[in-house]
């Protein structure tokens, strides 16, 4: 059910909401109703646990996830002769590769599962050692926890029940905002709060409960820092480099254009992204060697390795609560040996290494080398950044692969071809970690067993790479104009991630002026501020901001990081005036606001797929145009 | 300065707020700020009280009230060779009187100050007897007597707290609709919240603080009574007639014409409301006569008429405050004898009658004789409909009057300007009623004496009588194009009261079909059901709804009614969750929000003075209609 909605969201607008709130919901009710049935006929032998709970969602999220990072509606699409007869450059035959379902099972097969191996060691450094929030993990978590609280617990009672009522209200603020969205740019989502001139450069308040929950469970220093960007990217340095149109890049560009104002905007905070990730990344790997150097000379009987970190951004070591050592040990305990997780890394790996180039010969075995040996570096980014902020870059670090290996193989190599077959590689395994390390922290939270996690996430897998192209394939022979301009799916990222492709075996030469060199500036100062972070005293370093929380709203824009701050804003507030109360509720309500709007997104779904259109359109004119428009409705009215 | 905003939103939208809170706060500003600087010099002899404080703020709502009530952007305007050229009938010398500074002068000073007399009977009988809410004058109260707190009461520096804080809430909340009001039709107070079709049945929710706070003041019976009265008129009746399009009416008539659907819900109202009010205006008389008659049979020495109604629709005479017993006694004290307001009344009446046909010669005496033996019941329907719902309709009445007057006198004779001219009797005295009772109503709540606000009253009203004219004269020879349609000053209602006398001259049988069979129904009902009211036991008829609540959504539409039931489900759900706070809290709570959005009347008047118009319009489409605007945009920029 769920890869026939994201696959159709693929097709349609190509903007696919996160699903985990709505497995988990669902997964619940599903098997409550089975379960209760059973027990009426008296077969039932064991209770529905949580555990199961969980384990049921990370197997739906790691099936549907492929719907998404198969690339449907992207990547893979990309290669198909309707895509490239758009374009007007390379459309010969060594750059187009028509789909069928056979390579496209097969190709999944070989990638998929490297995600999920990549996830295993990302899991305790992400979750025990950062202890980074995953607010949307976090908030699955409350509402699983908060359907299976055994009868009594006071407390936990009245939270359930400030969950519920939030859940509630946001579903319905959902509900009744998808009336007014009847058209592009309609609605409350682009509601200019702060004016017409902020909301060009995506400074508004988008009233989307998620993240204002987002923002009440993340720390305050994450979205400080995340408004810090915002400020620092479309407040002063885009319109900045605007002012140079005509000048560093070409004035007639179109917005979306990777040579103009777009490209500066998603390379820079790539590069941002790259340095706070890779410091991080060898930091870990730092510690983990001379852990493992030490456990090896003085022969402890340990299996885990004793990372710890005192200034990991978000954790607070003084204070470990009951629950929280109850969580970690049990999520120590029943966990996959890193040995089985580099093992199947590798082996998996040789595989695709061979068998890839079989499929897309323009893609050679050299190529998938490298990109294998640098996704574990991003997919540690994404589920860093994931962890910190709830948003997933994934198409992000699969545009870098398209650019990077398309510039290396070239035009004449069949280089489109090859980014496109790269980004595909690149991006099962950096979307795979961010979903399922969110799955994880749901699990640690519901004292579900890793293992089983696990085994889940590989058959959720299996059975995502033969539902997903199975699905796609159905929707492909059924509709005959997929991917036509105008038709009922004109499957609009496909073009996009086409035309980036052309532009990438351009190599970077093509890039707009002095982009490489702020790349190269905002690179270092990522690993300056995160080295300095490290050295300073924890007194003066919880101001200092996060680089990775930074540079997400540099080319997502701020709207996300009001939302978040409000949500700070509120918690701020109630902890003033009584801190024991939003102690307890506050979790509880933002888990509702988040878990309410991500379930109203399966009713959404559904309206979509049944072509119910909402009836009104919310617009926000200027005076002068609003007159023009006034007298054309007059008119033609 | 009240004078020149009220004249200004006359001649440019029309639409008047009511100032009375505003009044009373700047008044308290002012005042203090010179009692503050007396005090540094030691000059202050008397401290700042209450009394003083209301009784400034009904000198400035009697002056600026002429502003209003003196028609010089409705019917006095429309008497103007302007305007009568706009219109294609009855634009001969007969018809036309171009303003003159002197004759307005005149005429103001011998209509204005009749309303202020009949003021004074009905004071008791709807604040004492009635006990009848006037939800803006009470939020006043509220706001003065906070103002005025000794130090030291607990609860109410609470409930001044809670006061203040919503006050601030729904002033920012009316600064932040006003940016996006760029147009009609624009911002919160067009939403469409219950779908565009409601819309066009006027069923929505305009976001208007002010009718929230007002739900949360009235009793549930009023409340209900106005949806009530809307869903059977906007939700029933006139789609019922708007399906009869060219059988009752013709179809190709202006929406806003009084010959078509227009038509029946002005006089279907005005029927209902005539009904009401006169079944109240002869109860409180038999009942006044049976009460002097007892009097001076038992030489009894008390002044006041003891006129105790059980069944009056808002009393509750079980429970009677010590707050109360103190304020009816005080208001009883000092009042002005009703032998020297029926004295006055009479007066002035002779003298009007006398000069009135000197400045109107078509306007015969006996047309204003009548008017005044009318005028008073209506007087008394206004001040009662206003003290229920805080809606003056006084702009209603006037157009009672210039249709009976004008179909009276007839078009040979001036009935046009008749017409107007007898608008003008009746609006002075009828919306002088709703706004000095309210007024009084303040007075009622924070111990002002009753005599000195007469005499305040007095003193505003001939102030007025010269300022009011004075400014409109100013406008007049400042502004050359004043009354042209599209220029600065449009003064659009001028031309719709000149349209309605010509409709008026034809008289009732211009009326659209069946229109006034269904007003005689209605006008029986409502005295039916007051019958009904009155001799069932209490217990029943607290179920009855209230005619006179009912026929003002008639007209208005219902957008009203939601606001004011949203008031009541927010003080419902209040009192089932904490009646005690719910009571203590909920008048705090309504007057700030009907406060905080009166006084930003003040800066929203500023503004449009300026010539600050807002930048941006939210706009409502329907999707169809979003589309072809899309298209439409695309093409023009």
């Amino acid at each position: 059910m769920f890869s026939v909605i994201v696959m159709k969201l693929n097709l349609t607008t190509g903007i696919i909401p996160s699903l985990n709130v709505s497995a988990g919901l669902l997964g619940f009710f599903f098997v409550r109703a089975w379960t209760k049935a059973l027990q009426r006929c008296g077969a039932l032998k064991h209770p529905f646990t949580r555990q199961e709970n969980t384990v049921i969602q990370t197997c739906v999220v790691a099936c549907s996830g492929i719907a998404f990072s198969g690339g449907f509606g992207s990547y893979l699409f990309a290669m198909s002769e309707t895509i490239a007869k758009q374009s007007t450059e390379a459309n010969d035959a060594q750059n187009i590769k028509d789909p069928k379902l056979g390579w496209m099972i097969g190709f999944l097969f070989v990638v998929s599962f490297l995600g999920l191996f990549s996830v295993v060691p990302l899991r305790k450094i992400m979750i025990i050692d950062y202890k980074l929030i995953y607010p949307s993990g976090t908030a699955t978590a409350h509402l699983i926890n908060s359907f299976h609280t055994p009868q009594g617990a006071k407390l936990a009672k009245k939270q359930v029940k400030t969950l519920g009522k939030f859940f509630v209200i946001s579903f319905l603020w959902g509900f009744f905002q998808w009336f007014y969205t009847g058209g592009d740019d309609c609605g409350f989502l682009a509601f200019p709060s702060l004016g017409l001139e902020a909301y060009q450069n995506r400074f508004y308040f988008d009233f989307s409960a998620t993240y204002v929950g987002v923002g009440m469970i993340c720390p305050y220093l994450v979205n400080v820092s995340v408004l810090l960007g915002g400020i620092l990217s479309w407040g002063i340095m885009w319109p900045l480099i605007e002012g140079k149109k005509g000048d560093w890049f070409p004035a007639d560009l179109p917005s979306t254009s990777l040579h103009g104002l777009q490209g500066y905007r998603v390379f820079i905070a790539i590069a941002l992204i790259l340095g706070d990730g890779l410091y991080n990344f060898f930091k870990v790997l730092a510690r983990t060697i001379s852990a493992f150097a030490s456990q090896i000379r003085s022969k402890s009987s340990t299996t885990t390795l004793p990372i710890t970190d005192g200034n990991s951004p978000t954790a607070d070591t003084t204070q470990i609560s009951y629950d929280d050592q109850r969580r970690t040990e049990l999520f120590l305990k029943d966990q996959i040996p890193n040995l089985v997780a580099f093992g199947g890394y590798t082996a998996i790996a040789i595989i695709s290494i061979i068998t890839i180039p079989h499929i897309f010969p323009q893609l050679k075995w050299y190529y998938i080398l490298v990109t294998y040996i640098v996704a574990p570096v991003l997919a540690f980014c994404n589920a860093y950044g994931c962890g910190l902020t709830d948003w997933s870059l994934a198409s992000t670090y699969g545009k870098l692969a398209i650019f990077t290996i398309g510039a290396w193989a070239g035009l004449s190599h069949g280089g489109v071809l090859a980014g496109l077959a790269a980004c595909g590689v690149m991006m099962s395994i950096v979307s795979t970690a961010s979903d399922l390390t969110q799955d994880f922290k749901t699990g640690y939270m519901t004292l579900a067993s890793p293992r089983s996690m696990f085994i889940s996430q590989m058959f959720g897998t299996a059975m995502g790479c033969v539902i997903a192209p199975s699905v796609f394939w159905l929707f492909y022979k059924a509709f005959k104009d997929i991917g036509v301009p105008g038709s009922e799916y004109p499957s609009p990222n496909a073009l996009v991630y086409r035309n980036m492709a052309i532009l990438g075996v351009e190599g970077f030469s093509s890039l707009p002026k002095h982009c490489l060199t702020l790349c190269f500036i905002f690179f270092a100062a990522a690993i300056v501020v995160n080295l300095i972070r490290d050295l300073v005293p924890k007194k003066v370093s919880r101001f200092i901001p996060l680089p990775m929380a930074m540079a997400i709203p540099f080319y997502l824009g701020s709207y996300f990081a009001i939302d978040m701050c409000i949500g700070s804003l509120i918690l701020f507030v109630w902890e003033r005036i009584n801190k024991a109360e939003a102690d307890a509720f506050a979790p509880a309500v933002a888990s509702g606001l988040i878990c309410g709007d991500g379930i109203w997104t399966l009713p959404q779904s559904v309206l979509a797929l049944a072509q119910v259109k909402p009836p009104i359109c919310m617009k926000f004119l200027s005076r002068s145009m609003n007159s023009k428009v006034d007298a054309y409705i007059a008119k033609i009215s």
